[in-house]
């Protein structure tokens, strides 16, 4: 069978103040093409459905929508869990009437433990769960880690195993030696350093969210799907999409998604930035980065830039902010004055007296004295 | 068929300051006990099911799990509104699969006109609203109240008849005339003075919440089912309970409810509550409103009375507060002094000097004269 593999909607995300919804929105109906196209059997959502425990109504709106169409409508099989920012209790609203509609969600540890049976796979949904949930469901006091208890909960998925079926979890969690971006919260609750990969080997794919890269591991079977948009500028290099898995042949592809906002970084100076010549070039409403190559101080820079870039995330100085000496200078246009200038200058600024003529003549001539003086230095 | 009636739930509502989760699980499960006991074919929830729109992590486990166990354990059809308490949104999460398991739960104006056919009736499940939905719904500014709304949305109903099934309209909102108590939020948004009951008169049932008191109206065919607790001091002689509808004869009777703590006033003097002879013939555990009869200020009342009472949710004055001048006289036990001693006092007080024998002498044969002068004067 055909299965689709996603993970960390966090719906309801906001990316420096830009409210998300439309992108998430428009991502999630990306990937329903993407199941529709590719004719997948079920899809597996692996945790983090929302960004946060207690949902905005827009994003509760959002997540009842999208799973009533693809559930009720389009008919396909879901396998969901909670992930670290769910809250288990809320999420689990609902959840005792849609396995009639072979819609799984998992939200309790003892839940893992009941496979759901189908086509040529058992689906073992896993869902994220913290160290006092194992202690309470092992009845072991010893249990003091997520690592100290996957060894146990893999073990008894292990014992549940049907011989004849292919093996595939679902799972929310942190494995060694993974890459991390910006836009994961850290689950070290109980000091979790990370789930050892080999623990992992007995499946024929482990489908796992938590991670927002989907490179972020490399087992060969074993896989984050990633957050389907850019949730941080880190990832901004990140190809985002969902994979495809074939559990007939234990292949699994990657499909991308096109977002409708990109997150990107632009390196130009601020002029540039304002020519039509140059901004017609880009998408100007992508979430952006800007790298300005100016130096100076600008006056209302970002109401500036915001009239051409709607969604700027951050503005950064490519080469840095012009020093408060450099600037001082430049304000009183010091380099195209002569010393004799900048020394009448000083004089009136100081005695608020205009230079007599005789002054003026020492000042030139004392001058004089002191250049030949610095040229005689410099010769020898 | 046979119908139970309930409503205002209000889940997570706490009692000045007290978690009421515990007594909302054991009246839910006396409810249940009820409907089984009456072998009711359905229950009506009629709105409120939450006190607070964001519930507690608690209330929407208890939610959960009781409409589960209802619907899903013992099979009971459940027909269900949201109330102005509830977030039509987050309720209206799972929804569209639990129809397939006769429970209807409807949150949005535009689903009260499919009605819900059940043996005998057509159950017209009409949420609570605000006047923008039905501005929305029936593309009409004009309707800026609830009472401008309501013609239309029972006159929609009405063409939704069937002839030969009888009607009932479970909904949530202020018939006018009915009788309110303090834990009632008004739902007077756009200017709602109340539904005139003359309006509901095609329904063979009307089964509404909003108002906690279950004799709030008496309209024949109309009523309140009022809270399964008092949520309320006012509440405190309101029977709580819930109605059995009958269908084939259009009877109703209540079935009372008796809660794991009742809510009650007692008025004795301190120095009684405190003994055990006093005490140990009432439930003292529950929710009490004390009415003290004693005047005086007494310290650490709080706390002494909490140790016998570990539900106090008020404490007045069945007599008023002794008076600021009673209370220093009585500091001073001034009455039980004579007028020399206490001249005495104050001579001493202002001059930190004792009074000689010669000056107390004076001041007797002071106060004799005056006294002498008002014997005098009392007698003419």
């Amino acid at each position: 069978m055909k299965v689709l593999h996603t993970a960390d909607w966090h719906l309801g995300k906001k990316l420096h103040g830009y409210d998300l919804l439309p992108d998430q929105a428009y991502i999630l109906d990306q990937i329903l093409k993407i199941a529709k196209a590719e004719a997948v059997d079920a899809i597996i959502i692996a945790g983090d459905l929302y960004d946060r425990s207690v949902p905005s109504e827009d994003s509760v709106r959002l997540l009842n929508q999208t799973l009533t169409d693809w559930n009720l409508k389009e008919k396909l099989p879901l396998l969901a869990i909670s992930g670290n920012h769910d809250s288990a209790t809320r999420l689990a609203t609902g959840t005792p009437w849609f396995n009639q509609a072979n819609f799984y969600l998992h939200t309790r540890l003892a839940e893992a433990f009941t496979p759901i049976d189908m086509g040529d796979t058992e689906f073992y949904l896993l869902p994220y769960f913290e160290p006092v949930d194992a202690r309470i469901y092992f009845e072991d006091p010893e249990l003091r880690t997520i690592k100290d208890a996957m060894p146990k909960v893999i073990q008894k998925i292990e014992d549940c195993f049907s011989p004849n079926k292919k093996h595939i979890l679902v799972s929310h969690f942190f494995v060694a030696g993974s890459s991390k971006t910006d836009s994961e919260t850290k689950i070290e609750v109980g000091g979790l350093d990370g789930i050892n990969g080999a623990l992992l080997e007995n499946f024929d794919y482990v489908a796992l969210g938590h991670l927002h890269g989907k490179d972020a591991l490399k087992l060969p079977n074993a896989r984050y799907s990633g957050s389907p948009l850019k949730y941080s500028l880190s990832e901004k290099d990140q190809p985002k999409g969902v994979w495809i898995v074939d559990t007939a042949t234990n292949d699994f592809s990657f499909q991308t998604l096109t977002p409708l906002h990109e997150v990107c970084e632009l390196q130009a100076s601020f002029a540039e930035l304002l020519q039509p010549e140059f901004y017609t070039n880009f998408k100007r409403d992508d979430y952006l980065s800007l790298l300005l190559e100016d130096r100076a101080v600008i006056p209302n820079l970002m109401n500036q830039l915001r009239q051409v870039y709607p969604r700027i995330i951050q503005v950064e100085r490519a080469n840095g902010f012009e020093t408060s000496i450099e600037s001082q200078l430049k304000k009183a246009n010091i380099k195209e004055k002569s010393p004799i200038d900048l020394s009448e200058e000083f004089f009136t600024a100081v005695s608020q007296n205009e230079l007599t003529p005789q002054q003026r003549k020492w000042i030139e001539a004392g001058m004089h004295e002191m250049l030949k003086k610095e040229a005689k230095a410099d010769a020898s």
